[in-house]
């Protein structure tokens, strides 16, 4: 066995309520839809076919919009030799608490520890060194799509596990100002994706110090509100300054013939922001996914007495027909009770259920059943003619889209509060209330305060709006706005 | 510095020529075209940005063909514990002295050691043996796209490194016969994606059981021949019996009600065939790529002076039309002279050329040039009216593709000997004639011999084809047709 206790899998026979439980329902669902299984290592998780096919859509989608902005792919190794990665204090000072080090390869000690990737500065900031020589170099513009470990002591599925699926981008510019566009470009593509995509409505701004990654000078990310009042953060991009740039020795030769530092940037999103589309959209059935986000838009659920081959035949031509439509679509076959089948794909939170029976076939109908609606919701159910079903489920596809974001978007705004006295705003930030919106100085001791009285921090931070004088936490004058929250 | 040299990567000015030292060439071919560069970690590369573009065709090219097949993508964690590890005894022994071992992690030692993973049949079986239970479970078909490690003393970029990128395929069948057919399946995708895609010629067949993988009852490969007579082994497919379901007990209900072991299959094609695409195609002037595997499949280089504002404009309408109609296309508006360009994308292989200046414009023309070619060969320089650019440059892609197949098919037909006599034999394959067929008594003993003598290996075999009655190699009875040749 291992060094830590190894929990199994646990067997989900029902998942319980959502609101009674978020955490208890999360891992139930996610256990219990197929897309994690506890691994035989301590923290880590599988991520299954299901959940994969989440990642798939998230990478596609993320993918497209890097190469349509000028990023290409890049593979750097995964081991990082100790003495590189303390080149840069704050940022190994940052990490260090958290590696995993290899110590021993070929049946030998090594001579010098190396580090499993927590991030890749360090080795993408000494290639960049290599590589760089003049401005005609600049900008470099490299994704990474990797694995990385980060020796957490509590895990879970998602949002925090020792290895993890991500993107890291790394860039480096000839000034400040390329490398802050880059940052600020990066950052939209990440909100754009998590609002439009995943459907879950982000802050973004930027991070108060204490927040900060290590080693850069400003880091922003995007902020979900999960449904207990805790926020998630789903995404950073960070300008480095010329921090890792002096550490790792990244120069060139500018047009105007000096040698000068370049200016980096990195930014990254991981598998939680599969952990922010689970809580935020699932319900008491299970997952409800996106239509966009979804591996299976629509399946087809043939309703057959024993050896009904004429409404199977059917359900085999639709599936064809929405397949020649560009549509992801399963045709569920198994030999199971179609109720049976309905509640495993609202497990899986399918946007579509199609159902295809003798008597339809018939009226040449099918049923169409959204899992963005109640039971028995008006407009949940609707028989639609055979030969507009693929026009049908493209619309209706498009309407849960917005739907699920709609209601997202709805429980942010009302649990976005902006109290206006001391004492509310830590009754709001220790009761969770949701995002606490208020003026404030801007200072890591206030911060600190807050912290200790209420677990809440600062998510992030953005201009003052005009009019706010003083921090509404602790009086002294305010230097911008903050949105407060406990957070995962 | 790390326990073992660390080399910085070499700076080519220019490459030496293929014929003198394959190896030499090979490795500067890699640098120059900036496929690769030593990473700052003993015996690993970092793929830039050009080679993960071969990288991203070989990976999208094969997960077509997997999901086509019915398989689907999943994520296994990187850690393997010590003590899971060695329960399949063939495949510890096998891999062990490879191994790469996590230690320490949260600045605590660990009480047991974690390997990084060198293939995951370990943590895969532990994990279907927890998802398995019945008939109906079955067929489990997955793969995932991952780095692995193996610790080894000498390394070159893509042929052998501590750390590569892979596909592994990994699957349980309720039979022995569907599990032989899984196996033969992919190693078909394999032969077909060498030969068809990357222009490789391979021969497939079933390994001798020295080279078999630890822990299977039979493994296929695909070999492909070098320029210098040596094989290499391009990629795997593995029937592991029910030996890791034995020691990973992945069992089930069988429809007849009996608990059964699962039949398992593993397979696996890595970055590796990207080295022998390098080496089959290559030539003195760098890199040749077939179509189907070229990132940019054609190059603009406008022929401009100083502010010929006129071309460019040409050149980017030229552009456009050709993604348009679906073309990988790049347009180098770089500021370098156009011959610099011309060897510049000669060196990464690009498959042609399209040269347009002034004169072109004017005539209403442009000028194709085949990288597949010679310079001053027949048909290897084009004029093309404007209008038909992109319809002739279609066209020509299918020829360059078939020219490089067919140039490659025609070395290993004529670089694969039949000696008839025992020394012709030994000669042949101490000078690395190429792929040395001969009829072949099957036993270890004998192969032993060849391989201290003349340091070749069986590649793949086959069965007879008839009239074969002694070994070429010992004299003994033949059992089987075998290539023999040195290896990579």
């Amino acid at each position: 066995m291992s060094d830590d206790k190894i929990e199994k899998t646990p067997l989900v026979k029902e998942i319980p309520p959502k609101a009674r439980d978020l955490s208890e329902w999360y891992q139930a669902v996610c256990y219990k839809a197929e897309l994690v299984s506890l691994a035989p290592v301590r923290g880590c998780v599988v991520l299954r076919p299901y959940g994969f096919g989440l990642w798939e859509r998230l990478q596609s989608e993320l993918d497209r919009r890097f190469k349509e902005t000028g990023h290409e792919n890049a593979y750097f190794p995964l081991l990082i030799p100790e003495s590189l990665l303390v080149r840069e204090a704050e940022h190994v000072e940052g990490f260090a608490p958290e590696v995993a080090w290899v110590t021993e390869g070929g049946n030998e000690k090594l001579t010098e520890r190396l580090a499993i990737r927590p991030t890749s500065e360090v080795v993408i900031g000494v290639m960049y060194a290599e590589w760089l020589q003049s401005y005609r170099d600049l900008p470099i513009l490299i994704n990474q799509w990797v694995n990385v470990m980060r020796w957490e002591k509590r895990t879970r599925p998602f949002l925090r596990t020792l290895e993890f699926l991500w993107q890291e981008g790394h860039t480096a510019h000839a000034t400040e100002r390329e490398a802050a566009e880059e940052v600020q470009r990066m950052l939209d593509i990440y909100r754009s994706v998590a609002q439009d995509i995943v459907g879950v409505p982000v802050y973004a701004g930027e991070k108060s110090e204490s927040e900060r990654f290590p080693g850069a000078n400003h880091t922003f990310s995007i902020e979900a509100l999960m449904p207990d009042g805790r926020a998630l953060q789903a995404a950073t991009s960070h300008e480095l300054g010329q921090n890792f740039a002096k550490a790792y020795d990244i120069k060139f030769a500018a047009e105007d013939q000096t040698v000068q530092y370049a200016w980096t940037t990195s930014w990254g999103m991981s598998w939680r922001m599969l952990g922010a589309l689970i809580m935020v959209h699932g319900d008491d059935r299970g997952l409800r996914i996106p239509p966009k986000m979804a591996p299976v838009e629509a399946v087809i659920v043939p309703i057959v007495r024993a050896g009904s081959d004429e409404v199977v035949a059917a359900a085999r031509a639709l599936l064809a027909t929405l397949k020649g439509a560009g549509l992801r679509v399963k045709l569920d076959e198994r030999d199971l009770r179609p109720g049976n089948k309905f509640s495993d794909w609202e497990m899986r939170g399918v946007p579509l259920r199609v159902e295809l029976g003798a008597k339809d076939i018939e009226a040449g109908v099918a049923t169409l059943v959204r899992r963005d609606k109640e039971k028995g919701e008006e407009g949940g159910k609707l028989v639609v003619p055979l030969a507009e079903v693929a026009a049908r489920i493209a619309a209706l596809l498009e309407d849960i889209q917005a739907n699920l974001y709609r209601e997202a978007r709805a429980f942010l705004e009302s649990h976005t509060l902006r109290p206006s006295d001391r004492s509310e705003f830590f009754e709001r930030c220790r009761e969770r209330a949701g995002m606490i919106d208020i003026p404030w100085c801007g200072l890591e001791s206030c911060e600190a305060i807050v912290k200790a009285e209420t677990s809440a921090t600062t998510r992030v931070t953005r201009p003052l709006e005009g009019g706010e004088s003083t921090c509404v936490a602790c009086g002294e004058p305010a230097a911008m706005r903050a949105f407060f929250a406990q957070s995962y």
